[in-house]
């Protein structure tokens, strides 16, 4: 899908942000120039920022502030990626090479702080002190996320709850700092914020659900990666919880998580159970019904053009296939 | 040096920012708290926070904001010193193990990023947005100088520029954010604002530039590391650059930087010419001017008990040990 069809109101807009990120990769060293140019490059949809723009367009939208606030919450996300990767020694993210298979993991540790110390610096530039808050707070929470996957990773008896848990931090935390503060930012009254909060949350949670499904019905050319890659981290998500649930006499996932070394054959046959299982269809729907929630939410907004640009949205995070 | 004679008037206080620090560590994962608990405990002499709480004693003194803003300000410098041990592959730090000797690599970027935010999210606690402000700035300055460093790192042509720009981004820039931030939250009008800035400037370089001369003369039980670390890396301090430049017909540094591997005969022999030659007095009598500098910019403050500590501090900077 185009990004005009998807992004509306802002896509304008979104240009000067990837000014503001572009800007990021300038700096006197060339070896970092170039990396920071590479990871920079590497773009993904711009969800985040086009989020932050969207939901400041009900009141006040003044986009010299704005558009320092969308790309740091772009580049938090980035810089979380990185870090991510690295911890999870992935060799691709969207198709590329990731950073610490081009380079190695000691400059991929400070290209990563480089981004969150500039992140932090562009949201500063807000001026605004709840914005920064929000904005600290969301970054503990991703942090705090990311050490609950890791510690509880080796671990097949998990619940629901830890799993939203996970979700809420890892994705859905940084989909409502977006909507949160572009809110806070375009001057909405108190109930606004809320609901564009609220709707930022939700549509995080079914983006991090139909992504897990994705890991596991998604195109691999279209992903940039094969499918199982949850599984073979030994991280439990929804399709997976519905296995363990509903066919507690399967033992496919034990076994990955039992295995002593490769557990290769034991994460093909976990995704052709779960694939032939109704455990797809049943996420997909929790998801759309996150999206309902989300829809929900902004229903008694103002009727400008960005509420229907983010209720189009919504309908987009279910019928994505990448 | 007992804390009482260091940080006279602040020291009382300093036992409230701890326990701010210490809440860091009270997680829901018992793995993670016994982590931050390890860090935690590697207690460095709270130098930094001691300076926010100095440099705020001037005019309005309020300890509830103040606090947040030193362990903020302690707890980067934990997250840099976490990160930047890994990327050292140091395995020691104060005597003890580093993290990442103890666990994973993976968990010391996510313990050190958890440290980034909780450190971010302390800072808008203060509710400054100048504070904050100054707060993104130093953490990309910090970024950047590492990077330097490393990109840096192999190359023994360095100018004394290179040198000051480097030790004020990886430890003056966080003094100079220390005694700014509190001059700035304790009230203080511009002028004041700006001696209390050139303070801490000039006294990070000051105890920058005796750490490299420790470096190399130090306590090895004292500092709880073997002397010419920085050698073994190829960083380049001002006693090497003395030698360079004075010696230039000297070749142990530039054998260091050319060897294939293990340059540990090297490294003993460039220690043993260096502490033979006037390298040392030369970089003493620098960081001695340094906090010279640092003495007369604070000359002018209102004389209360703050800025005699402030001072004798300086004093202290340049005769510790370790």
């Amino acid at each position: 899908m185009a990004a005009t069809a998807l992004f509306g109101p802002v896509v304008e807009d979104l240009g000067q942000v990837e000014e503001v990120i572009a800007e990021t990769a300038r700096v006197d060293y060339p070896v970092l120039a170039a990396l920071l140019g590479h990871i920079l490059q590497t773009r993904g949809k711009r969800l985040r920022p086009a989020l932050v723009l969207l939901a400041a367009g009900f009141y006040d939208y003044r986009l010299e502030r704005l558009k320092r606030l969308a790309a740091a919450i772009e580049l938090l996300h980035t810089a979380t990626l990185i870090h991510d990767d690295l911890v999870d020694d992935a060799a691709t993210r969207r198709g590329l090479p990731t950073l610490h298979s081009l380079v190695d993991g000691r400059s991929t540790i400070l290209v990563g702080d480089y981004l969150f110390a500039r992140a932090a610096a562009l949201c500063s530039q807000t001026e605004s002190v709840r914005v920064m808050a929000v904005f600290g707070d969301t970054l503990m929470a991703i942090c705090d996320g990311e050490l609950r996957q890791m510690f509880g990773a080796s671990n097949w008896r998990q619940s629901r709850e830890d799993y939203y848990r996970r979700i809420t931090s890892k994705t859905a935390s940084l989909f409502r700092t977006a909507t949160e503060t572009g809110a806070i930012l375009g001057g909405a009254p108190e109930p606004a914020i809320a609901a564009l909060r609220e709707y930022g949350l939700s549509l995080g949670m079914a983006f991090q659900i139909v992504d897990d499904v994705l890991d596991l019905v998604g195109d691999e050319r279209k992903m940039g990666k094969p499918v199982g890659g949850d599984l073979r981290q030994r991280v439990i998500t929804l399709p997976t919880l519905w296995l363990l649930e509903n066919r507690p006499e399967d033992r496919t996932i034990r076994d990955i998580f039992e295995a002593d070394g490769d557990a290769e054959e034991a994460v093909r046959q976990a995704v052709e159970t779960i694939v032939a299982s109704p455990a797809i269809d049943y996420s997909v729907g929790v998801a759309r019904s996150f999206c309902q929630r989300a829809k929900e939410a902004i229903r008694g907004l103002p009727d400008v053009p960005h509420r229907r640009t983010l209720l189009d949205l919504a309908d987009y995070v279910i019928d994505r296939s990448s």
